[in-house]
């Protein structure tokens, strides 16, 4: 039976001589304790601490980059998750589903992750297959009765020191709140600021989302001038809740400020439902410059994400809801968007923006070169799409001279499958090993620089770009 | 004298171990059959079966990849090939020019075709000089005469399983009927549908394709109905006659429908010579929609390669003709432009996209995004100017994550000169056995998944991609 | 204490047998003499020869790549170097912020050329840090008191063969002159003609650019054909000088011919200062046509690269002037833009267009394409933000195939750091020397090919691309 063993020195180089290096390198760094600085586990999922469903939620569905790969193979998204409103698929069928196709899954990521996960955590080392299936199937279920397998213990068990969640404006974060104060609970879950549904009055979700935030904030929403103001105070709820960290995806960069009138004006087109999609537009881009400023103020470090053309396939939110698979990049520049913004607030010294890209192009054309000159600029890790060994290795030789180590953000999972942060961290941390390795062969690094940014770039750069108090 | 002895490991890794698995994978499919879903090479060649004129004709004039790289040195094209209409330069001395430059094609993919087709068909080991050329000449000139070196005994000694051929929509095709009906022949000559000069009432090209289309489809193409109904009738035909697949080249890759009366009066207005450019471009983006539909529709499977400018340098496409060396790359991306047909018919279980890019940019931004979401999308194979062993292995490193192996169109040789098949599929076999070995010595992949996708992307992808029953 | 000795393997490839064959390709050319063909040392430097003022401004104000990276780190630049006008920063105290923060500069190539300076000039191998700081100040300072550390001095013992300047259409070029006289000094000093200011009647600089050069050429440019006259004059002017070549930057590569009346009309609104921003850029993109128009006349060699966001930031233009490290790119794309111009010079044989980029997409996408058939095209070499070992390399994969060696520029050191030119072109060749051993080693090229290029790439690419004479 093919095994699914992981080897010690899976994912570093090759050629022996930089792989005995590399070694070193991750030696150094493997057990350090994990920072996820930004990712979509829910809190709750920690302050409720209950046993995960079945194999198939926990690895299957609860992680659309593996369902995505069926879906991409002609294995409706139905054949292993219900839609919404209908009755759940047999997770044991859905299971059966997907060790049947395992084969579309040789050479990704992907399958890095989960075999990591089958390995790792389960000690469940049978390559997945038809005959497999329920094997496997029956001995994650009956682990994950066991406390051992409950979140809490895991998160322990995974050396998580902190993690961040994503978060609307008007959450009560009480389950953070709840985990910071309980003394059995040692690590740090944080909340982030996301406030995409409120930044466009022409999408659906705006007047619902202006709704919840003026009820959290007891402030009125029916003004631009308001919902400004709303914005701040929530913001400061979440700085009060251990909050670092906004976070925003929009479909472009620009940042630009409209007349204070024109702001108003299409914010009460929007309150009437009849914001147009060009006015939507200048007035997100307009509000995209007010948190930028926010940030400038409050400190909070701003992660912004733009170039993703969001729910692309119609059909399938409608029926599977949002997140499944079909958010799909488009080609994305920030120099000139962001321009007015950075001259305004880009030498300040508390705003921190970091920028991610789907794009892969834009890290040696424009975010290394900004981060290179903009203080409060910081290049984000390779994601979504790019979360590859591969990708991995170009973003560090596209950015590292121009942005050097400290402009980056370190290792960011993104992920809502939460057994994957582990596998994630460490696939990250062979890379960067690997990357820091090819340069002391090709005596560009000296060993010792390399170890030391190897320490770095887990145990400190992290907690330094998102402003993580150190504990 | 100087050998092109062409080495066993050619295009193999360096490194040692990296190499002795790339060896074992290379063997497995080193003789295994061809399949071309894709290329230029008429199917008279088989059909007539005639002996090739002469070296020049073969290897030099009959391939604008070899006369590009002699006309961007300063060498104009007629130095090797007569302009329409006046007489043939002597081939003899249109080799000696190329002997004489032969040094400008150092370390190209052009010079690992030429040498490989010198080599292993007409066993000549020796460098092209100038000192050389005319030996040279001499010895291909006499093979040439040999029936062992006609069309029909290369393309058995080649291996050729499968060949499609490009053709417009009005033809009778009657070269493949008869080769499919001769029992002394035993590959398989495949039509390919490609109506691109139907797409553009602005163009010039476009009334002579309806008439063409009307007489061969017996369909009026006096409307715009009539046009749609003859392409499918032609479709059809095409069906009958074994083809399996279409071809569409374009500016860009919007594909949205018009309404139908809009559609009409620019078919009109193109009717009287009177279309704009800005209707051209609508109709061409209605046309591109409908040609998706019809695909959604017949399962005829859709190749779609957006993005270059064709004929950038008009006095030579004046004096020389189309495909002479200036159709140029533009940026391109397919997201947003291909969302309606995606919408309207991406999960659908008859349509089947295959897009090709030249913007190698769009491979991990778009491309395998899309494929790795609808199941209708696959990514063709770096191609034209990315043919290199550089940029294929780009290609994998940027898509397998994404899209894997399976949504892949196996490899894609796009020539019209027919020697060069075998050379160009040697090379990507190699490439790709490099790849697979550098993710098994890096534990990313077992070496029986290596052997088995090996396989796969030579024995079964292309067959499966494209339709093409295996016999 | 950490050393920097440099590594005599440095940058070549890590992988042994291919080691050894770069390091033979890297021996052929190491002391071969350089030839800079584009940068931004004034030729007054070597003209007056004086001693370079201070550790300080020979290695850390002088060279705004150091500048930039403490810049980005969240020091101010006023912390090294004075705001103009303002009272000069001590020299030696801005050293030892550069050296209390030499950990920034780890694993880039400013470390590299840094380091190099250090070592093989200075003779210095203690690593640049707080406690070193001082010793290694007094050591340059005690060393540039030293006649042998003079700019003549140092020309010599770098091996400069040729060093272009970049030059106003309105400079005497008496540096120059004075230089090409001067019996005791043999390196060549070549005058580059670069009109920028005199492109865009709506930009600031506009009117004093026409001044000048009306004063130089005595030619009035109170017309546009005024302008275009007094250009050409000027240009004759460099030729006399021994200039070869001229300089272009703009924000886009767009050269579009205006009819000559409207060309005049938006020349007269320039005049009174009432030129919009539109038209400046339709103007602009005339006079980008005329310079190629006239490089075909008179075949002095047009380099252009378009894409920069000049000045980024304008409050640090306003304190710190220009070239302060907030130059950005943007994306780019030529195939478009430049087809008029290619359409009607390209295929001549004076024009020589040699294409850089910073937006390295275009490099497969466009310029090789492009230069693999116009006779006129070059592909400029890897620069600005792309002057990166594995920038370097991305580039060589990215174009040989299509467009060869010949078709490129030889390595630009693009620098203001006179003494950072030897470490710039040794970091080349040893590039060079790395990707040409891959070739051979995965026998793409044999042995004596590697080695007639590497030759080739240093002793004569540069000469002819440029058309400066060898000596």
């Amino acid at each position: 039976m093919l095994s699914t063993k992981m080897h010690p020195d899976r994912l570093l180089p090759g050629d022996p001589s930089t792989r005995g290096i590399a070694r070193e390198l991750y030696r150094r760094v493997a057990d350090a304790p994990i920072v996820s600085p930004h990712g979509h586990v829910p809190a709750s999922l920690l302050a409720e601490d209950r046993p995960f469903a079945s194999p198939t939620e926990l690895l299957l569905t609860g992680d659309h980059y593996v369902t995505r790969v069926l879906h991409g193979a002609g294995i409706s998204l139905g054949g292993v998750q219900a839609p919404a409103g209908e009755p759940a698929v047999d997770p044991r069928e859905a299971w059966r589903v997907l060790a049947a196709n395992w084969h579309l899954f040789r050479a990704s990521s992907v399958q890095y992750w989960f075999e990591y996960q089958l390995s790792e955590l389960f000690g469940i080392d049978d390559r997945l297959t038809a005959d497999t299936a329920d094997a496997v199937y029956d001995r994650i279920a009956e682990l994950l009765t066991d406390d051992a397998y409950r979140p809490r213990a895991l998160f322990e068990r995974f050396g998580v020191d902190v993690l961040a969640t994503t978060d609307d404006p008007a959450a009560d974060l009480a389950d953070h709140l709840a985990l910071a104060a309980d003394p059995t609970f040692t690590g740090r879950v944080l909340p982030t600021f996301r406030a995409d549904r409120a930044m466009d009055p022409s999408a659906p979700g705006w007047l619902p989302a202006l709704e919840r935030l003026a009820a959290a904030s007891e402030i009125s929403c029916g003004t631009y001038a308001g919902l400004l103001e709303a914005l701040r105070a929530r913001r400061a709820w979440f700085r009060a809740a251990g909050g670092t960290a906004t976070d925003t995806g929009v479909p472009d960069a620009w940042a630009v400020p409209l007349p204070a009138g024109e702001a108003e004006r299409i914010h009460a087109a929007g309150l009437r439902g009849e914001a147009t999609a060009e006015e939507g537009t200048a007035y997100r881009r307009d509000i995209l410059y007010r948190l930028i400023e926010m940030s400038s103020e409050d400190g909070m470090v701003m992660q912004l994400h733009p170039g993703i053309h969001r729910n692309h396939h119609v059909p399938t939110l409608r029926r599977f809801g949002a997140d499944t698979g079909h958010d799909l990049p488009v080609p994305m520049t920030y120099t000139e968007p962001l321009r007015r913004a950075l001259n305004d607030f880009g030498t300040g010294t508390q705003l921190r923006l970091v920028l991610f890209t789907v794009d892969e192009t834009s890290f040696s054309r424009e975010l290394a070169p900004m981060a290179g000159f903009y203080p409060s600029v910081y290049v984000g890790a390779p994601w979504w799409f790019l979360d590859t060994p591969d990708a991995m290795e170009r973003y560090r030789r596209a950015i590292t001279d121009s942005a050097g180590f400290a402009k980056t953000s370190g290792f960011i999972d993104d992920t809502r499958a939460f057994c994957s942060i582990p596998a994630r961290h460490d696939m990250a941390r062979r890379v960067d090993a690997g990357y820091l390795a090819s340069l002391v062969v090709t005596h560009r690094l000296t060993e010792e620089d390399a170890a030391e940014i190897a320490d770095d770039l887990v145990r400190r750069v992290p907690y330094e770009t998102f402003r993580i108090p150190r504990e």
